[in-house]
């Protein structure tokens, strides 16, 4: 069983804030500062260029991607770590597409993170006019598969409602119609469990500071499943993701697996401050964490709801249906999340108006939802987000 | 007239060890630790979210750009970093080819950094079998310029021997005959002056853990000619180059200038970490730099060759010609290198025959280089690289 006192123990929690808004940025390692400022002295300062092998640099990379396989049901050795989220999106969709020359549709919904539709667009430009990026309705992408679509490129967690997809049986259908599935994870990594292999998923992506609370700039990571990775495209083919690297040969050979997606010089000190709070994850299980968030996630809506009814639940009411945040609609929300911050209660809003709320288990139980709920009731039914009323007060009673 | 001697006392210099390999990854600045850990404290631990505007962890890209900016002759607000040096390659790449579009030739050399080969490849097999990459010698560069190039992209100094191309020269040429060009400064950022605006070059693209010294994994930069920065195609067309990313919007629509190169979340304790390294160039004139770097360099080889007639210097002899590193060549080069590391002298080998010291100014001074030369002279004379050897005997007297 999973001690969430011992892992939200493990956080630096501002005094007086509660902090809602890990599905954006995760809190601090408390271990994290000098475990970072050791590792430049130590590592880079001491042992300067050998580093890269003594300490073990060069290998952090696959290393961090095997905790991650962990978390989201991958294979080992299934995962590299590495540049940004878009990056990897465009690796993804580029290796996906590369796969299925015959087709020129991709098939994803407006409800996926925009970056992902600008990536596929910029991905559309270079590949020429033949391609088509094609964007429906959630609720439509089942019925939208067909032998015209190449891939299938979702967010398989909807970042303003939390609304989830089901990635097993789109993945299903997709393939069905002969598609394949790139599944960004952003909004599900360490928000809950996710079974890639048991899924059958060709590609995944995600990053690491929202839930996993890798901080701010944490790298993002990629999944290719081991039935396509020493056939897939690199398309940002690197020096890193070579076979031989240190041979400068002039012309590029993938490396074996996933390991041909690495593109260029590791982010040494950021995969350090993953490490950190990966070393947290390796006190959670993945199952324990769901039934969690889904406890905490449910306390929240029955007090918010008792206590707010001019908020309108905008994620799903079906827990099984919910990833870990809790959207609320309400004409105001921007004002009113800028009311909760100057009283304490840290989420996000997304337009056109959405308050939204992730809810993290590692380090926040029903006192902070409680706490938060309570905080909430105040400032919606003082009208504090009124821009009058919160400007002159700032203490919640 | 820059101080070299405060800056050197800014680096932490591992006692006993001459460390010539600064143009692989540079110094830890004294100051780098303690800044990142009090940064992730104060910054990532206390303002959590609210970090991106407050602690100005979002404007920190472009502001480290023009921070590189001075150093390579950039106008202000053209250079953004993030990234790795490979997806920079990659943008400057597409956007040049995009501008060119009835052009199909990419023109680069052998002397070029492998991975920027192996970028234009992995972007031609996305473009399509139309496009070629034409690899030639250095020094036949100028007469394949051709009107069917549409892009000239080298490195300006060669990672192997130090030859620095001519930038104003070819780049006159390359417009001459309609092409663009492409400069990667890799070795050439922190070791010598470079003037782009006034070579007026395309792009160019650089890392920052070489001569910057911005640490392990530090982010790269790109530099966009401001009379092409409005039109350029960033290709990689992410989150953050959208001209409005808290619209999300579903529709890419590039951001002003430079700024449109920008892709993912910056890697933000990455850019912490260079900014320690920038507070000590910016003690640097460029100039200073150059002639100091000319001085150190002669010494070094005087010495070296005067002691080690097995030794065969590879660099340009006259120092106008080469960049911030001498190279020599030695059939057991892997081995002589080894058996420097071993004895307290850090290069590097680069095959098949190349043993590479990098000539670093800000912190290497006379003595360090008469020491260096001194222990290149035992280890060569008494072939302490012979294997045997080598393994039985650890010091040099």
């Amino acid at each position: 069983m999973t001690d969430f006192a011992a892992t939200k123990a493990r956080f630096h929690l501002p005094e007086g804030l509660l902090y809602l808004d890990g599905n954006s940025l995760g809190p601090l390692p408390k271990a994290a500062p000098e475990r970072i400022a050791a590792m430049m002295r130590d590592e880079w300062g001491d042992m300067l260029i050998t580093g890269w092998n003594k300490a073990g640099w060069m290998a952090q990379p696959m290393a961090i991607g095997d905790r991650i396989a962990r978390l989201i049901g991958a294979e080992a050795g299934s995962v590299a770590t590495g540049d940004t989220l878009s990056i990897k999106v465009y690796q993804a969709l580029a290796s996906a597409l590369a796969m299925r020359p015959e087709r020129k549709v991709i098939l994803s919904d407006n409800g996926n993170f925009p970056s992902d539709l600008y990536i596929a667009q910029g991905l559309l430009k270079t590949l020429g006019p033949a391609y088509e990026l094609r964007v429906v309705n959630p609720e439509d992408v089942e019925s939208e598969l067909s032998e015209e679509i190449a891939v299938m490129m979702l967010t398989e967690v909807d970042y303003r409602t939390g609304r989830l997809h089901d990635m097993k049986a789109l993945t299903e259908k997709a393939h069905a119609v002969g598609a394949l599935a790139v599944w960004d994870l952003a909004h599900t990594a360490g928000a809950l469990p996710v079974r890639l292999a048991e899924a059958d998923a060709d590609f995944a992506v995600g990053c690491s500071y929202k839930y996993l609370n890798g901080g701010p700039g944490a790298p993002a990571f990629i999944y290719v499943s081991p039935k396509h990775a020493d056939q897939a495209l690199p398309a940002l083919s690197g020096w890193l993701g070579h076979d031989a690297p240190f041979d400068f040969d002039l012309d590029y050979r993938a490396g074996a697996g996933v390991s041909r997606m690495r593109v260029g010089t590791p982010p040494v000190i950021q995969m350090t401050s993953l490490e950190c709070a990966l070393d947290i994850w390796d006190m959670v299980d993945m199952d324990d964490l769901r039934a969690r968030s889904i406890e905490l996630s449910e306390l929240f809506i029955a007090e918010v709801e008792a206590a707010c009814p001019m908020l309108s639940l905008a994620s799903p009411r079906n827990p099984q249906e919910r990833g870990s945040q809790v959207s609320f609609r309400f004409e105001h929300g921007y004002a009113a999340m800028q009311a909760l911050i100057a009283n304490g209660v840290i989420g996000d809003f997304r337009a056109p108006d959405i308050m939204r709320f992730g809810i993290t288990p590692l380090y926040l139980d029903e006192d902070d939802i409680r706490g938060a709920a309570k905080v909430i009731s105040d400032v919606m039914n003082k009208k504090l987000w009124d821009k009058d009323a919160y400007k002159t007060r700032n203490a919640v009673t």
